[in-house]
């Protein structure tokens, strides 16, 4: 199998992350902060080390780095732990359902509104401008994804940071398709918020997910339960990661996601991945661009882009497309991608996209592979 | 080391467990349910083969199955997806933090009330008429724990079902403590709605949990986002199981947990457990019974008990006699156990208890020479 569905999840999983993950569960598979005894403390140890590089990879406070089941969860615990009832929030028009149902749930219910702002892949300022002319006086945070999911642009993080730094307003990042190949630095580049999936850039198994936020926020808790501390208060503590950790952690995913950290520090950081990735897409790109009868939203790519992009084979619906490029065991995705904003921005909900997205492990080969039997496809469409 | 903490979760997890987690991260890590490919496709079908075991089991329609992070989440779904504005709970005083803290945070934002019923571990009809009094025209439901977490005390599940028949109200239940060794057959048994961890008596991997619902009950999404369907549609869509699960499904968890029940199905299902592990606790508690200067909290289990019981010895905090097992290699556990209301209830806020839990892989010896270590520890405090 040829796998290009890297933004789905990553995978293969670096093998160190599979044994990691086994290793807990085989060795020392007690509940983490649940006990004093030797496994516990073993297992609190191992939650703790990959909450400490987390802390240091996106420079936040380790109390701060909250475990979650995936990044949609992350997202849900900020949009609702952090906005007060009459705030106003403006998003971009390429996010996720993740960003855009928990907040539409909330404008359905009288607490909050929100806008969404065109973004132009190719002009930086218009797309700031646009944000920015969205500011109202109830305006209290920017939330937008680094990295469209569906069409691989990434936004312009630098810009909208100065822009809620200016205002006043909080800076929210849904990293789901930037972790791991985009860094990023809470402190320096001015960001309160970042959630992320475990087991897509970050190589660590599905299960795990990550929120991340400044001191200057206050999260409330989405859900409230057991923490291991103060059992004897009535309420939810307001300590973190305790209020936010309720229930027992994914000790083996955490313990994978640790490994994953690991090895993307082993192949030279997010710099380093970045760069394959690029140069994979870059072939990619290429072999594409020789293949008639197809539609590339290439230009939805800047300068900078993640490592996925969307397409379609004109006139045929997108889910076709991509079961005759199962039958040559290939892996891509096709449809909506969970993306109602961004497939209404590009007009794309007639068919949907073909998203093909190469990970750290994608050879040449695979890719121009994958072209050729696109290739192959397309042309029999003209007949 | 000796593992008696079976009740924060399960330790050793047959070697089944072990393997299916990590061969679904090895060998089809795609993400279930997010593309139509065929790794996509396998991952997906063993989502879907865990949730019709966990249909059987419980007798329960497979669409209203429903994974989640662990049992405090399921707990928290069902509690705010549930309950509407001016309603009112009874709960047992012998619930997890995990129940009451939700409960409480609905209460003080005005939402919802409850009371709680006291327990009579000896005699079922004085708990269920507890119960029963506390019951008022905007009573909607009963949630409690099957099990003690703190006691191992088991609840007269079938008088409350019962009352709850009688008086039209929803019959929801903890069971963290039961799920694998009690079985519960929600269409005979009147129940509507089941929370259970899959890496208690399950035997899955921590980072699992299930909600399981009847067709009396709709629940509304407590998270919101991507489900892999209806992704054109700006709202959370409404069917099951999808509205309940978004964002990406702990698949290397999910693979675990559906080899977990596997394994409770191989040794002969709840029953056999429960005969094992009774026979177990049977042994400890006679050993208990000859060692002087400790109080154990028998008193607590009636005719029918999960295994797990609390004790303290006179005069000494609960941690510090669990340090000392601990330098031995016996892991129990000390403190409250996550349980305000149990600790209040049996006046144990002071030095908290210890609480031997033992699983289904326990053996004679081991529990054994936990007496014989704990009555070296406790004749040493006479002096």
């Amino acid at each position: 199998m040829i796998y290009l569905d890297n933004a789905a999840t990553s995978f293969p999983k670096p093998p160190s992350v599979v044994n990691a993950s086994a290793n807990a569960m085989r060795f020392f598979g007690a509940n983490p902060g649940r006990g004093g005894h030797k496994l516990s403390a073993k297992a609190g140890e191992t939650v703790f080390e990959c909450r400490e590089k987390l802390s240091e990879m996106f420079s936040c406070d380790v109390e701060r780095v909250i475990f979650t089941l995936n990044c949609t969860h992350s997202l849900n615990t900020a949009i609702k732990g952090i906005l007060k009832k009459g705030d106003h929030v403006i998003i971009s028009a390429l996010e996720h359902n993740s960003v855009l149902r928990p907040l539409e749930t909330l404008q359905r219910r009288g607490m909050i509104t929100y806008d969404v702002a065109a973004v132009n892949p190719n002009d930086d300022e218009e797309t700031a401008k646009n944000f920015e002319r969205l500011i109202r006086k109830n305006t209290r945070m920017i939330l937008c994804t680094y990295a469209s999911n569906v069409f691989g642009t990434v936004l312009p993080v630098k810009k909208l940071s100065s822009l809620c730094k200016r205002y006043g307003l909080l800076f929210a990042l849904d990293c789901a398709q930037s972790a791991g190949i985009f860094p990023v630095d809470m402190k320096k580049d001015g960001v309160d918020i970042v959630c992320a999936p475990g087991h897509k850039g970050l190589f660590g198994p599905m299960g795990t997910g990550v929120l991340l936020f400044s001191e200057r926020v206050t999260v409330e808790s989405l859900i409230q339960g057991g923490t291991g501390s103060l059992s004897l208060q009535k309420s939810q503590p307001e300590i973190y990661p305790d209020s936010l950790e309720s229930g027992t952690v994914n000790l083996p995913g955490i313990a994978g996601l640790s490994a994953g950290l690991d090895f993307i520090k082993s192949v030279g950081g997010e710099k380093a991945i970045h760069e394959r990735e690029t140069y994979i897409m870059n072939i990619l790109k290429e072999d594409l661009g020789a293949i008639k009868n197809i539609t590339v939203f290439e230009k939805m790519h800047g300068k900078i882009f993640a490592p996925t992009l969307s397409f379609f084979v004109n006139g045929v619906h997108s889910e076709q497309t991509a079961d005759e490029l199962d039958e040559k065991n290939i892996a891509v995705r096709a449809g909506y991608h969970c993306s109602y904003l961004a497939h209404n921005f590009l007009k794309t909900t007639r068919s949907g996209t073909v998203r093909v997205s190469p990970g750290y492990f994608t050879t040449k080969e695979e890719v121009k592979f994958f072209a050729f039997c696109l290739n192959k496809i397309a042309m029999s469409r003209k007949i």
